[in-house]
């Protein structure tokens, strides 16, 4: 077994070539140029600490076995990505730099469609544009629901918590059922799968037995292969309906009465809340450096210059034309309520005008999968996220957005927020620190502010749903209870199922005792 | 330390002394009366396969680590129940005869109601009677999702994968956060509960990093000690419809009318569909033993004079009035396609008229726990339940209740079949084989009819949702794909996290290296 020094990068020849007889040349990236399209783009420039090695691109489960055993063979960690698209979190780079990664975009499989159950079967390369074309190609009357850009993978995104909007949207419900790869290579159907011809896996969230597929979400214990997800049926009428607030100190208000829709079972799905000056046709005309931070007074001249308000929040129907009439018709006596609001209702959509959508909301919310939202950000903007969870309460969310403004604001940055309310219970409140990523001193300092912020907010009570590479060891730290007994019970796990530390080492925190050694920066 | 021989029942006199000491000795019931009523009352009589030695009742968290580490020091298995009303599967019986077992019968405070967020917080002791009964002292706006008899713990039921039928009944979503005491005597917090003061811990699913809460369902690994229960706010109008079909034969088209429905957002909640003869009402009157199957003429006939037909569906609208009755006519609109059918309608009910319901069916779907059931069921009848997962595709359903059926009256049982719409997916075939429980050559042949009935069901692809004791280890055996790979990475989680096989050892298949020695029967 030949060493490897996982902080230079470089992999054992003799892996190199196994891995070639393996997958083909092809599948085997180890030019700098290749290598650094699966590494995060916003990183600071030069800096090589979690930059992996080389790249394979396995094209079938078998072959990802087989990676999986020669990284074991090798010592060699292993980190893996769907499409990799986990931008403003680290994108598709490892914990560990010199990691071997393997990306799954290669297995890009639409493995099943089911109108009657209003689902499908994907493997981890099938990005929300491919299940879109699919669904389209087939004539099927089912929607997907997809986040705000159609370029990552279903599975990537739901293993990592990430959020889309429509009803399966809501609590993270679409996926169910998984085919994965363990760390000793061999093969796992989780739920109802473990039984060979059970028609059940892909409909039935839990199994006979401990429930096994939220341990591989935000998780290094195991390579997702396959995956169910949910579909939802066409409605006979589509319609957004956005909530518009003039003032700041209505946030509050604006949440309690969202939650409390949610909670009557009047709204469904993921509403969103988007603080100014975070917009979807403005963003590309905002400073995106430190420094340029907006005074309240400004972002009130804003919110009235666009007709957006302080907080625009976006919600969808999607119903029987008579449900919805009268949904819509208690939605807006609701909101009415809240002081300074205003509402702009899209239009009512039939099945057969989704074609004529143009609108990024509307399109998301009834699943069309779009890339507009790329056209929006100048192509040297980088951005780093700080998404802490809150519970969906006017006061709560109220402090959490204080709290990063106030950070935010006092070194300079635009504080621009999103509030996804997961379920009725919580929501992720999303902020984008943007920054000049062509610029290491801008990009440092977005870094070090964002850092702040998450230790900030973890002081506070608060830590994110989604995080970062940078930061996952800061935020594991702030899951202290019984002197970490959850990341102490995770490492006992990832020990007993990956003794090596061969999978994503240190991915959310989760080390294990060999994966530890790995840490370059621990 | 004291060698203890399962099989037998008896306990280290050490031990006993160090438990009375611990919990006081009116908490460490070793009397045969008192540790029978801890037993599955179903079960074989004189037949001590699955009865423990003695029961401890620890009255807090502290108490239960300390049991732990006690059953840890003398190497003596721990069966955990919270109410242990897990009739029809094995009621609290430890999987392995002569295990301590541990009741957490007395820790029952509720801990916290949430009445914005709809939450409430409980000790696994807490029955649906207590929270139901909290929430109406404090005059809480707030409905609490209740299975068919309100006895049980809903920690427990949620555990074992129970069902209750109001929207947070649906895909088993009511449970949020827990405590749990680790099989080495340490305090997980799973969740946002892992952060200190973390105000999300109970209305977040998720947390950061690998999720564990469904780690702990129908499962060996932890004993929860406090959970988070999602509530419904009380809605304005409350009514229940039913569906009552003539022709067993249009029971696909029900099934496939009703997920529709579910899909569509239109219906919330737990469907259930009642085959005759399965009624409330006139189960009191049926033959209860072997050889007392009733034909399909009778079945038919039965139908006819109760009104009832072959299968009756009960569903219920929890809505704002002008909301409901655009629903009621959708749902009844595609009802009336159904061949053969009728619809029953409960009242219209507002909050401030709750107190005059006395149907079963109008409390269990507004929440108002009850025993009415028990009265339903002569004393001397006993069941146990073989309930099979399926899609909700009609012609599925109709396939496994075949399955059943036949398998039933061939051996002349009487097959009582409720199909419970877990989700709009997916179904439990919940079928009660009922027999006279104080003849030991009847109960033996219900056991000996179930397990073959598991089997068969196994055979064909398909494995329940939960199931007894008795027949735990030939459906793990059924999760076969890739040589048990299921059970082989639960067993290496367990060995990690129980080395000695402390706690239930057995449960769900789950024996771990060390438990499987213990199992008295493989």
């Amino acid at each position: 077994m030949t060493a490897l020094d996982p902080a230079v990068g470089s992999l054992p020849t003799e892996l190199v070539s196994r891995l070639q007889e393996l997958l083909g040349t092809e599948a085997v990236l180890l030019e700098d140029e290749q290598v650094q399209e699966f590494q995060d783009p916003y990183w600071i420039p030069g800096d090589s600490t979690y930059r992996g090695s080389a790249v394979v691109l396995p094209a079938s489960t078998e072959q990802v076995q087989a990676v999986v055993r020669l990284a074991n063979e090798y010592d060699v960690p292993l980190s893996t990505s769907s499409q990799g698209r986990n931008n403003g979190y680290g994108g598709a780079s490892p914990r560990v730099g010199g990691s071997l990664q393997l990306s799954l975009r290669r297995m890009n499989r639409v493995l099943e469609i089911d109108d009657e159950l209003a689902y499908a079967v994907v493997e981890p390369g099938v990005r929300w544009l491919d299940l879109h074309e699919a669904l389209e190609a087939g004539g099927h009357r089912l929607r997907l629901s997809v986040p705000d850009i159609g370029w990552g993978s279903m599975v990537g995104n739901s293993l990592d918590n990430g959020v889309t909007y429509m009803a399966n949207g809501q609590d993270f419900s679409a996926a169910c059922g998984m085919e994965v790869v363990l760390p000793d290579g061999e093969l796992l159907r989780t739920g109802l799968g473990a039984q060979p011809g059970n028609p059940g896996w892909h409909v039935y969230k839990r199994g006979v037995g401990p429930v096994l597929d939220p341990l591989f979400m935000q998780s290094n214990l195991g390579i997702v292969t396959r995956m169910g997800v949910w579909l939802q049926p066409t409605p006979e009428a589509y319609q957004t309906l956005s909530l518009n607030i003039e003032h700041d100190t209505d946030l509050g208000a604006a949440v309690d009465a969202v939650r409390d829709l949610m909670l009557a079972g009047l709204v469904r799905g993921v509403p969103c809340f988007y603080g100014a000056p975070l917009n979807g046709t403005i963003i590309k005309d905002l400073p995106m450096q430190p420094g340029t931070a907006w005074t309240d007074e400004q972002l009130d001249d804003h919110g009235r210059e666009t007709g957006l308000g302080r907080w625009s929040v976006r919600i969808a129907l999607w119903d029987d034309p008579d449900v919805m009439a009268v949904k819509r018709a208690k939605i807006l006596q609701v909101w009415s309520r809240i002081p300074g609001s205003s509402v702009y209702e899209g239009p009512v959509y039939t099945p057969d005008q989704y074609g004529e959508i143009t609108n990024q909301t509307e399109k998301v919310q009834i699943g069309i999968p779009h890339l507009d939202l790329l056209d929006l950000f100048p192509p040297f903007v980088g951005h780093v996220e700080v998404s802490p969870v809150a519970p969906m309460k006017g006061d709560v969310v109220t402090e959490v957005v204080d709290i990063i403004r106030t950070t935010l604001v006092s070194n300079g940055f635009l504080a621009q927020i999103g509030i996804l309310a997961i379920s009725a219970r919580s929501a992720a409140v999303v902020t984008g620190i943007n920054f000049d990523k062509t610029n290491e001193d801008m990009t440092k300092a977005a870094l070090s502010v964002a850092h702040n912020l998450i230790n900030e907010l973890g002081e506070q009570g608060y830590v994110p749903y989604r995080t970062h590479l940078h930061f996952m060891d800061d935020v594991a730290g702030h899951l202290s209870f019984n002197d970490g007994a959850y990341h102490r019970f995770l490492g006992k796990i990832k020990d007993a199922v990956d003794p090596r530390g061969i999978l994503s080492p240190g991915r959310y925190g989760v080390w294990g005792s060999q994966g530890s050694e790995r840490g370059n920066d621990r």
